[in-house]
């Protein structure tokens, strides 16, 4: 008896496979050197760490942040996370509500549910297999009243796994000067690259001008510790490194610290080694097993890097209606229309995460959504 | 020749002593204790500390405040510092702007920012030496439309350093009873006590009904931790966690499971004693030096135990000209007129933290002030 036919006799044996969470495998995190890290960063600079202190962060960290972005150090924020700098700059800038707001359509769910708090009005653009389609994006912007901003994921983009290409991003740059776009790259996943060579980021394109950019080090060293940053224009460095001050005071500078002792001990790139190499088996697992049992009936993209794929289903299947049966089957995704500012795009589509599962469990996760789609049309 | 003299001669020598500053001195930092149970957290659970978790908080650490509390964990919300919190809980109870909010005048500086940035009405109501004055609550709520709630900190106040009476306490939690106003406790000072017995808190009188109760570490273990943590009402315990989660995911696990290693090792009731016993040195120190210097001229109190005294300058003494005197004699304060939210409080009076200053520098802080104010009338 195979194991879906066991899982079905005694569904109470069945574990969940997820593709729903968004977090590395367990495996990926460096714990044991995390931990010398931490003991290190205190003993190293104790009083700092565990005194208040700047509200853009650990100064140690913003100086290496800022040098390895070309920047002074006064323009980086850190952040417990970057969500929360995300929190901060669309609090400043949507002050007045009802501002429009860009993204890429599909775009990652919290910040649209921030944007939607916030009273903005959240204008999704069209993506295609090289991202953002930057037609749509100059029609928008000649439409007139500037936006707020522009939120772009560009490089292996949650929730799609696509990547801007490279001669987009040149023409992305121009018209953001053109028509004075202020623009937030978010760049979480560019160093989890598996294969091909990377295009150069929007802030380096632009020369750091008018481009905000975020990043973290959730997805390179570990995500419950918590760091991200924001690199800023001086004009909004100041407002929202005051923004922080008057929500936290200074953010805990114990992860920053170990963070930074980690860099200093010359693990990241080493560890990113060995991260990229972990996901690279998950992502070639759920290709293959998506060709294999999927083939004639879903369509998807093939990432180069970071956590996401993007699975078309078949026509007529709601991915909201797939998703309850999958449940109840002990699989799970996040249906496409969350990544849409409006319920009624993205029915026909899943986000599929395959960075949290083991490659045997992402092989056996898809077998069972395949149970649950209509078989293809032979010819 | 005196230190004082010398200062004027030099100034760029003069170290500017500062009685601004609600931080503890560095001695009070458990340096090498929090090294050792930084690393020990994550290699005891470093799987859950290093990865996204719940939005409010660390498990263990909210188990442990829920056992000390009576509570169950479910309404314990660890944040980064309890300023986080009073931001999500502000947020959330004043989502429509213009709603009154009642606080202690004067009151904490930070909170009183941020309910003027939510557009709150903000009522500071009397305090005396006992603390916040009931028949003006009680004329206040009377006078119509129930606020959106009641910001207290009843132990060790800050800015002022005083406590409220238990006779008090009792009335409070009858009127707040009474009116149906939800209060908020803020108890960061509570257990840093040099003398004399506590009084029960108003969440312990009320039985954990209709009080929110805040605190944090960074009084007992170390600030820059960020450890804070709020006890809410179950109708409020859910939503404060989304609030969490949209902001940040999960807080950074590392500071929250350091302070659990911390309190595991039996550390937490030591530690204490320590910081108390460097605390009191410096409250006395400065009681001391101000009967010495300031007897005739000003009035202040004696607080039993936190971070602040309050200062009640010489008649026709303006505390903003007093200061920026003060500054160039190298020596800091905060003007009363900081804790309220009208500009035009608190123009005679000043905060004057003890915590942060050696015992010597507190006795010479307070010689370069006198030295500024008008000397005694004799009789």
């Amino acid at each position: 008896m195979g194991g879906r036919a066991r899982a079905l006799l005694y569904p109470g044996r069945v574990t969940t496979i997820s593709f729903a969470r968004g977090a590395p495998a367990p495996e990926c995190l460096p714990v044991d050197e995390l931990a010398d890290c931490a003991r290190a960063a205190v003993e190293r600079d104790g009083r700092a760490v565990l005194a208040y202190g700047a509200g853009g962060g650990y100064g140690p960290l913003r100086e290496w942040v800022a040098e390895r972005h070309g920047v002074e150090p006064g323009r980086v924020l850190l952040t417990a996370g970057s969500l929360q700098g995300f929190v901060f700059l669309a609090q400043h800038l949507l002050a007045q509500p009802g501002q429009r707001v860009l993204v890429e359509g599909p775009s990652y769910d919290r910040p649209l549910k921030i944007l939607a708090r916030l009273g903005a009005e959240v204008v999704a653009l069209p993506m295609d297999d090289e991202g953002l389609e930057l037609d749509a994006l100059a029609d928008e912007l000649r439409r007139g009243g500037r936006p707020a901003f522009l939120y772009t994921i560009p490089t292996f983009q949650n929730p799609s796994g696509r990547t801007l290409s490279r001669e987009r991003r040149l023409r992305l740059v121009e018209l953001a000067r053109e028509h004075d776009l202020l623009v937030l790259e978010d760049d979480p996943y560019g160093l989890v690259r598996f294969e091909g060579e990377p295009a150069p980021s929007l802030f380096e394109l632009a020369d750091g001008e008018a481009i905000v950019y975020s990043s973290s080090f959730s997805k390179t060293v570990a995500p419950g510790l918590r760091v991200g940053y924001f690199v800023l224009p001086e004009a909004l460095a100041r407002p929202l490194e005051e923004a922080a001050v008057s929500t936290y005071i200074s953010p805990s500078f114990l992860p920053q610290a170990t963070v930074l002792e980690f860099l200093r001990r010359g693990r990241f790139e080493p560890n990113l080694e060995r991260v990229r190499s972990l996901l690279r088996v998950r992502r070639d697992a759920i290709l293959l097993a998506l060709e294999r049992e999927l083939a004639d009936v879903a369509a998807w993209n093939r990432p180069q890097g970071g956590y996401f794929l993007w699975l078309d289903l078949p026509d007529g299947v709601d991915a909201a209606e797939l998703l309850a049966r999958a449940h109840e089957r002990g699989v799970t995704f996040v249906k496409g229309s969350d990544f849409f500012p409006s319920g009624r795009a993205g029915a026909g589509s899943a986000r599929l995460a395959y960075s949290f599962a083991s490659p045997q469990e992402i092989g056996e996760g898809v077998a069972r959504l395949a149970e649950l789609l209509p078989a293809p049309a032979r010819a």
